[in-house]
């Protein structure tokens, strides 16, 4: 590990562009919704979600922050955090985290959760707003249409979504319903047409491949920068299916639209960082995979990520859902991480200071800026809990 | 590399389940023998397998066990290990590799091989065994089946198998026969029928992906922990079609029933870590991986496999096979790369040394008594030549 | 990173043969050109080639042959890159890469490049060919020949070309062109004239997949070494069809014919380790991730590669192409990269340092020597700038 030096410095008081992450609860946790939200599993007999690398960095980087010891035993910490009650938890947190601003995914929303503009209000961040295309089209259905409405009603509903204040970016998660194995092709009106109408009398969630293809076509229209969920998530992704090198054939043909951001990647964050260094349009990150790894690992996959990754390339993003704590651990591992990595290609004469610093900026912050546009390179309200920078 | 610490003493003491290897070869090995033992691949001319990683760490730390030299050259050593004879030889490497407990697949034995019970007899160490499901289903073929009549013959035949003493697991080389990419689903009887009369009128090894899909569904209804080779392994392997990831939509139909133990995983481990991280049936290990890769890279390895693997979802295999230098180099390179890991986060305080014991307990010993039950869980006789801990 | 001790020595003065490169551009370039041959994409606004690892690694190791200092601005390094003209720029670098031999591909020329000979004259070092067979059937369409007389006249043109005095190999950039998933067995002759007919009315490049797999089966029958471009490559690559584990079978078919070069390999440098593990005729290097990844990462890269493949299987490229920087900067990082890996096991006594040693010669320089015979084992001429040991 690099001794600490003006890297760390620089990137701890860096206000990071958080670019992707989802809201954090608004009530109160049990200690089992407390652990089922430290895991992409679930909380089994015998095997605690605490019992991790992401468990392990909690007890050891979020315990303090609610006036524990280093590595408190599970069960201080979740009492503790009952006691702090869910407001005040958040605020530590998302304060502690040093973000500027907050990109937020609204689309998935199992929980209670806060509004983007809540997220920001606990922490003097500004705050984002992501739309999931897949909830769009949901939606749609939902309302009720025609088959042959389809494709139009989707378009309409989603062109309004982007519409509101402070939207950002489109989001597909294609990954977790077909896979990336898909025809590159755009669909025919007529086949999407069928395509909707098997789907409109089935029901169910958005899953077919024409209608999947006819989304991330619809969301090169939009114009907005467009995330993609690949690699790690829950079991309801097919690992080998969320290869983002799958995708090869599809960027060729959508080259010159709109920016596609590849969201944490991992174990596929070569492959990732492959299409970042060879198409224009192409940006990835390794959220979700910096907390659930964890700062003694998280180093290590950003290295990896950073290979061949042209600087301007990479992007934050904790990637954190439900508990605050991985807004917090996610900055930490990113900062701490990257910190590291750059600290000591200074330290071995590598890279030279003034590139260092540079690069820790763009990748925590500038290279989102420049994607996203005005409501992420708007200043943040100075925060009450922390000195921040003019963003 | 860590200073050594309290958790290298722990570890070095701590009495491992080798929850997953092979016996030991009961003859004396020309140098040509031996040296076909130590790759995967073959001894080719020009090419020792001395000079490989296995081999390089076969002549740093087994030499000396032989009293001979560190790194001490290839004939020196094949010329020694010839004068102490086969029986001297494999005592000394099984007692050095202080496993408590040896899980013995029984099902692979080109060379002659100890059984279970001589395996363990030269280390004082206890053994159970592994069935391998392939053996048996040929075994029932060679015996003399009908085509109708196969699937509960082979049932049958399991079902026996398993009920002998000692015996803790199954095991599956369905990655060798067809790889994953299988259809998920339990085949139908007729299917089954079908597919038997053509693999019985054609002879050879069971390959037939519907006959592999019917192994491993029959598996599920024996009720114990099923092993499956994934990953790395000789020129019989599709490399890219043992990855586990390929299994998860029949690993989606089969939760709730048996655990899943997927063996060596390498370089697979991360979608391994993956599977283990969200399927509650699914464990790993990094077996084989360890002696190939040698001291010099087993902590590296190691560290992919825990970045998200739940810490009661690591155990511990060498997958050693045919020399007891093997069963040996897996345990010092696991003890080794482990207690190298969790030092070095119990030094930086990223985790709490009474944790890195835990996790160092539970990865070598506990996590397999709880998954194989009573078997494994009995006490190792006393050693003669190793104090060993109460197991 | 280990201290320098003799194994940098003993790498800092072999004579390596760079057994995969290209020519280096023969004319001034002007700030875009230079840009764009830094990168496997392209100069994209706002996003220079400069800002990425290869970038940082120019600024940082060969400015100071330029006689600018370390980290010097990109304009800079391009103004006095214009300065001092190509064929200085180019003497210095391949001078500097201390390379013995160079063997050159020289089936892709977009630009103009030196030839074999003219690389190796700016350097003192030996040049050797290597024959890229799309090219040559590519010619064979070009000057005309009837489907039916495809096969005869591809195979009499590339026997033609590999006689050509200083050839030691043929190239296949079949990853390209179709990947590898493809039927492993020889094509019947029908089939090839059918596919020849449709490919020579279509025009265009070889990329049908018979006639690629014919060209494959054609490659054995030269008797020469195959190299095949496997992973990591420009836009036009399909990276999950450039896995080389996907060859398998076709190396089953192929063993004990031709020797098989897995070129460059990232990401899959862990699948083509575990093929040359396994299968006699197969050997891999790193090439092209060297340069890209930079001094900062090829330790790590080498490391993986190192993982199990046997010690005379690991070969040296540099994979450059256009900028005489790459084939400097690809010797430098091996170079650096395996004797930091190399010293710090013998440091940690997990390796003699007489082995680490001969794992260097072997690798750098020897292995080559033995696969590809006299024109590389030739002693080269010495070098004016540079004292080298007799290769």
């Amino acid at each position: 590990m690099a001794a600490p030096g003006p890297v760390h410095e620089a990137l701890a008081a860096l206000p990071l562009v958080d670019h992707h992450c989802h809201g954090a609860v608004t009530a109160d946790l049990s200690a089992a919704e407390f652990e089922s939200l430290l895991t992409e599993g679930a909380a089994w007999p015998g095997v605690s979600p605490f019992d991790s690398p992401a468990g392990v960095a909690v007890r050891r980087h979020c315990a303090p922050l609610l006036d524990l010891p280093r590595h408190a035993p599970p069960a201080d910490y979740v009492a503790r955090r009952a006691e702090l009650g869910w407001q005040e938890v958040n605020r530590r947190f998302l304060t502690a985290s040093g973000a500027g601003v907050f990109c937020v995914d609204t689309g998935y929303a199992p929980h209670p959760l806060t509004s983007p503009a809540e997220l920001a209000a606990a922490s003097g961040a500004a705050a984002c707003e992501v739309v999931r295309l897949e909830r769009v089209a949901e939606s749609v259905a939902a309302r009720g249409v025609e088959a042959g409405g389809y494709a139009a009603a989707f378009r309409a509903a989603a062109e309004e979504a982007v519409r509101r204040p402070g939207v950002v970016a489109v989001k597909s998660v294609a990954a977790y319903r077909t896979g990336f194995a898909l025809d590159p092709e755009r669909p025919a009106a007529a086949e999407v047409a069928r395509a909707a109408g098997r789907w409109l009398a089935r029901g169910g969630r958005l899953d077919d491949p024409v209608l999947v293809r006819h989304l991330l076509w619809t969301a090169v229209e939009l114009g907005l920068p467009l995330q993609l969920h690949t690699g790690f998530g829950d079991a309801d992704v097919r690992l080998h299916r969320a290869d983002p090198a799958l995708l090869t054939d599809w960027l060729h043909r959508t080259a010159g639209t709109v920016p596609v951001l590849l969201l944490h990647c991992w174990p596929y964050h070569r492959q990732a960082a492959y299409l970042a260094a060879v198409f224009e349009q192409v940006y990835l990150d390794v959220g979700l995979a910096l907390h659930h790894t964890g700062p003694a690992r998280c180093r290590a996959v950003l290295e990896e990520a950073l290979e061949i990754t042209p600087f301007r390339k990479l992007l934050y993003s904790s990637d954190a859902y439900g508990v605050a704590e991985f807004h917090h651990l996610g900055a930490l591992c990113f900062r701490q991480g990257l910190a590291d990595l750059l600290q000591e290609r200074v330290d071995t004469d590598e890279l030279s200071l003034a590139d260092a610093l540079r690069i820790a900026d763009w990748t925590g912050r500038d290279n989102a800026r420049r994607l996203y546009g005005p409501p992420v390179s708007e200043p943040a309200r100075p925060s009450g809990g922390r000195p921040t920078r003019k963003v």
